[in-house]
């Protein structure tokens, strides 16, 4: 039996915050009943304190949404968690996350506190989130580049004030996995209350190993982790739920699995991909368009002969329907040859030969050939 | 001193066999250019045998770049080997890069041969090869999945036999960190002759590891990394330049360096982009449009009393001029008076809080507000 890792999607808070991504309280709607139908555990719907229009979409998903946990996010403020439990009121199962910076670069240039004052800010506002819901998130801003030590001083006091998740953010995507990795671990084995709360990461992509760090996370001891669909979020985004899920369910060195209906994958990402007009470059891991496309003449052939010789994926269980054979220059003659069987013709040895050279010419002028270059060219072959 | 790591980039042999990212040779040439300007240490141009248009290229590229080592791709096919030497004839600095698959997967199923005979195949491609050219590279296709005995037995023969690099791909983008790391240190331990060789990463994206599993490579012992600008190259990609540059450049615990002249990454990233007629999607780390834009409240707060609470590469390190301030509805008041100040504006407390309240407002309705929204936002508050 494998452990099971609960998914936190903040496509909806950390995702809707960037440029050009604004939705409105129905078209978040229809992304939160997407999340739920995908199987994610908990959805960040926002945060409440910071616009008319997120306290409302936060309220009318809470309202809606009754399977899955519903977050929102708040600072260590009391304002901030009064708002976010009145726009979480309707909620069948409600989630406050709050928090507050724990660097020393947060404590002192940000938040011109010291060490002690942010620890009894967090959970001072533990406590407060605790008096409105029973679930109680916290987060220490910035932990990626947080001194191991007094991290674990913040994580065991908020523990005792309530909280039952606490979030590792690394803020700004600085970390690197056996880094990460090692700061988990030494929170399992320095923090004395920690089963009592679930460890969660958070990571930000900014140097393309956000995916990695999560996975080390978990494997250090973390079980939730925080993610978007298509990795959206500010700057260079958050980790990929695609990603960390799939990884998950396909790799024999991780352990672990979600509750994640892994073949709604690519139907989620694509309606959030023109829900929040952010496009998916087609070499995007999982969801991209030539995710499961094959183009070189060695990989076609090796496709041909068996999917597993370069396919991990079988493009079925997210939701693709079939890994592609493209035809360009770079295709070798089994590539031809499967396609113009696929096209119901039986070619001789020479005239199979001679397809192959002319196809060789056409491919260098065109940037892929389609079905109906491969008729022109058969029609030519055939009469020669 | 950090140790060097040579970049060898496969943006127009890897990244080109996509489909819809076919260049013709000039363009190629375009790109072969930057490259040498970018300062790579490797440029692989093409695959010689697989297209008369590709033989061109490569033939071209050898011909005008001077200071960069040019690389053809090959099978360990005799043809394919004289053919690559034949385009590389006019090279300052020749590299032939031969190789066959390892992995059990490939062998039985896609090559059809045995162990011993995939060695003796290895070897005669390395020895043929080397008869044209001093530089010669070995690639052990799906490395990734090849039993580690075995692959040491490989290296250590193709080594014998002249190999001055040898490359170990993640041909499927299966590894995680931990495991591509221990097959780079169990090569360094037990190979014999392996120091007379440099070892290569090459890995695949399609878990979102590529970077993570590169540097994992590098850190137990390799000295060089395979990529592309951009990430591109067959299904999710290959490892992206720009992200393991940085990581070595940024990260304190990556003691590696590259010659890599990171103020052209973003002029490189976008004449790639456009030439090759594939999308940077904006959350891409280093080179997407919003790799450094802030746009929450909390974020934009931080930035503006120092760069450092959120950022960790300054942008004019990758050429990108400065990070932005971007207004939406997620802004807090910090941003807006950064943005109004900007503007030539001071206002009172009470005309600041006013306009606050207004812009919120605005913002729910637009999905960023810009100069011109502020101006009219201003109007309205001064005059009221």
């Amino acid at each position: 039996m494998n452990d099971k890792v609960f998914i936190f999607d903040t496509t909806l808070r950390d995702g809707e915050q960037v440029p050009g991504c604004r939705l409105n309280t129905e078209e978040k709607l229809v992304i939160a009943r997407a999340l739920e139908g995908l199987g994610v555990d908990i959805i960040e719907a926002g945060f409440p304190i910071s616009s008319p229009g997120d306290f409302e979409a936060v309220n009318r998903i809470a309202s809606e949404i009754r399977n899955t946990t519903v977050c929102g996010l708040t600072r260590a403020v009391k304002k901030d968690i009064e708002v976010a439990a009145e726009a979480l009121k309707p909620a069948a199962r409600p989630r406050i996350h709050t928090g507050i910076g724990t660097s020393d670069q947060h404590i002192f240039t940000k938040l011109r506190l010291d060490r002690d004052r942010v620890i009894e800010r967090g959970v001072e506002a533990v406590k407060l989130a605790k008096t409105f819901v029973e679930d109680v998130e916290f987060y220490a801003e910035d932990a990626g580049r947080t001194d191991n030590e007094y991290l674990a001083r913040v994580i065991e006091a908020v523990i005792a004030a309530g909280a039952t998740v606490v979030n590792i953010p690394d803020t700004t995507g600085y970390c690197i996995p056996e880094e990460y990795g090692a700061k988990i671990k030494f929170l399992k084995e320095n923090v004395k209350n920690i089963d009592k709360a679930i460890i969660s990461t958070h990571c930000h992509n900014d140097l393309g190993m956000a995916t990695a760090n999560s996975l080390s996370g978990v494997s250090n001891g973390a079980r939730q982790i925080e993610c978007t669909v298509n990795g959206i979020g500010e700057r260079a985004g958050n980790t990929s739920m695609e990603e960390v899920v799939m990884a998950m369910r396909k790799h024999n060195m991780l352990n672990f699995d979600t509750a994640i209906h892994t073949q709604k994958i690519y139907e989620i990402s694509r309606l959030v991909s023109d829900t929040m007009r952010m496009p998916v470059q087609p070499n995007k891991a999982i969801v991209g368009d030539n995710a499961f496309s094959h183009s070189s003449g060695i990989h076609q052939d090796g496709v041909i002969k068996s999917r597993d010789n370069y396919e991990i994926i079988d493009p079925a269980e997210v939701g693709v329907s079939e890994s592609s054979i493209v035809l360009t220059a770079r295709s070798g003659r089994a590539a031809l040859f499967y396609r113009i069987q696929k096209l119901g013709h039986t070619l001789s040895h020479e005239a199979l030969e001679e397809a192959y050279q002319e196809f060789l010419k056409m491919a260098d002028r065109l940037q892929t050939v389609e079905d109906e270059h491969l008729q022109e060219l058969l029609q030519a072959v055939k009469v020669a």
